[in-house]
């Protein structure tokens, strides 16, 4: 068996809330849409720009739910499936699976720190024995400066080397391009993913197979043109254009905490306020910070 | 409504496992009456030493449901009822509740990183709005070498101040004896209790309230003496002794991984092999390790 490699712009889509701070079902779906009419190849959903741990399992299954039936195309779905609990993950990729979702991003359990490399692939391990579906492929998912557990190049080595049909690649958010590139050489064929989006260039030189990342959410047509055309001389002005505005864009959401800029940002360009909103223990950005924000959108490329 | 304050030695009680990793809920039952019997006030259990966050909701209520069922006097059970998800930390401090448990252990929500101290009151007010019962008691939890989210004394001056009869006490792991000092000294009648053995005694001295430790899943006795005669000069060499004893006993666990040697301690000293078992990401002990450890506990006091 042997499955095309993942790979493309897919965006670490926000979740929008209800004044409840509830998910609010349409107009994620409604999201998704405009990220895939955009130019991303599909929606990496439920992840850490996606708010996920901050929702219970039953809302993370809603909101799954609701794109399928809101007509996203389950191979272009991609949800964060990994929580501390072994049972948890188990149960949430299962559930992805049985709505024909078979590509997931799996965070290790991430309450412990320090743990030993035994422990993490026990974990992973434990989990891809219990799912057992030949269809499933999980995208390892490393953001240390989050979740505190790093997966270490031992880890990803053994987890291919039992499950090559399964572990099947790597979102890697801690920024550093050489590690992503060490990856890609030592594993033709399993997909690294740029957690940050100005890193899609280089690493598509670099062997990698595309990106998932948060100014994917605002600038998602930007990023398909550096995915498309990155190899072609003829279209290096294009690409740099491109990579000029997902800079530019990532660099003003950066200037604040990221994940409300982002939603911010989304509620400044789609005129609804309510895309802003996230749950707590984020913090919105307050409204003179908005108005700001607004503003400075408005010198963008 | 005034109620007395959390006070004495809690035990963060491992939790059993079956040979499926499953909570052995038998065999916790026991173990926390064992610790009743040594002389702990009571259970905290579902804590970091207890791995909650490996379990899931179900296991977790099933946990505690066990413990009330087989006979502990839910007024000395303090159940862990922190998550990341909100709706989470809701459901399990509602449940607690239920069950005529009104003392719970609460982490803050720790997926996040560097979260601001507003987010973090708002996570902790949006449960204790929503839970609304005049019986519940909170203590929060500090652990930030674990959660990655300290809990300040800015933060804790707010809860205190809005929510007096509920916010009622914190355990201080960082292992930080003048942290807790000056929350003692900061907010009297306010609970606060040592995460590490060694510092009850000190602790005691400096207006703290007792201690949540997992050590005393060994030595709750010492930890008694400690807690009943540390103030006693007649009782200073029983003190001593006993001091010598906990630090004894801590300095052996913590020359392994915590976690795991404390349950192969508590297999050791009860004979009961299976009480070692503990869930990825944790790595129980190996045999080698297992029996150089029992050859130590042998030369303990």
């Amino acid at each position: 068996m042997s499955k095309p490699r993942i790979g493309g712009v897919y965006c670490a889509a926000v979740t929008p809330l209800d004044a409840e701070l509830s998910p609010d079902l349409a107009r994620f779906v409604a999201h998704c849409h405009r990220l895939l009419d955009a130019g991303c190849h599909g929606v990496a959903l439920l992840g850490t720009t996606g708010e996920a741990n901050s929702f219970s399992l039953a809302e993370r299954r809603a909101i799954l739910e609701a794109a399928v039936a809101g007509g996203v195309d389950p191979a272009r779905l991609m949800p964060g499936t990994g929580l501390c609990a072994l049972a948890d993950t188990i149960e949430l990729t299962r559930h992805a699976l049985s709505l024909g979702v078979t590509r997931v991003v799996m965070l290790p359990p991430f309450y412990y720190k320090g743990v030993a490399e035994d422990g993490l692939y026990a974990a992973y391990a434990h989990v891809l024995d219990a799912v057992a579906d030949d269809r499933l492929e999980v995208v390892l998912y490393h953001i240390p400066q989050v979740s505190g557990v790093p997966i270490g190049h031992g880890l990803i080595a053994r987890l291919i080397a039992a499950y090559p049909d399964t572990v099947v690649g790597i979102k890697d958010s801690a920024g550093d391009l050489a590690n992503m590139a060490a990856i890609a050489a030592a594993h033709p064929g399993f997909a690294v993913l740029a957690g940050a989006d100005p890193l899609l260039l280089p690493l598509l030189g670099l062997g990698g197979a595309g990106c998932i990342t948060a100014t994917s959410n605002l600038v998602g047509d930007s990023l398909r043109t550096v995915y498309d055309h990155h190899a072609d001389p003829a279209a290096a002005d294009r690409v740099a254009a491109a990579q000029a505005r997902i800079e530019a864009w990532r660099n003003l959401s950066n200037s604040y905490v990221q994940i409300p800029a982002i939603k911010a940002m989304v509620a400044a360009t789609t005129g609804e306020d309510g895309l802003a909103r996230v749950r707590p223990p984020l913090v919105a950005l307050d409204a003179a910070a908005r108005a700001a924000l607004a503003a400075k959108l408005e010198t963008l490329p």
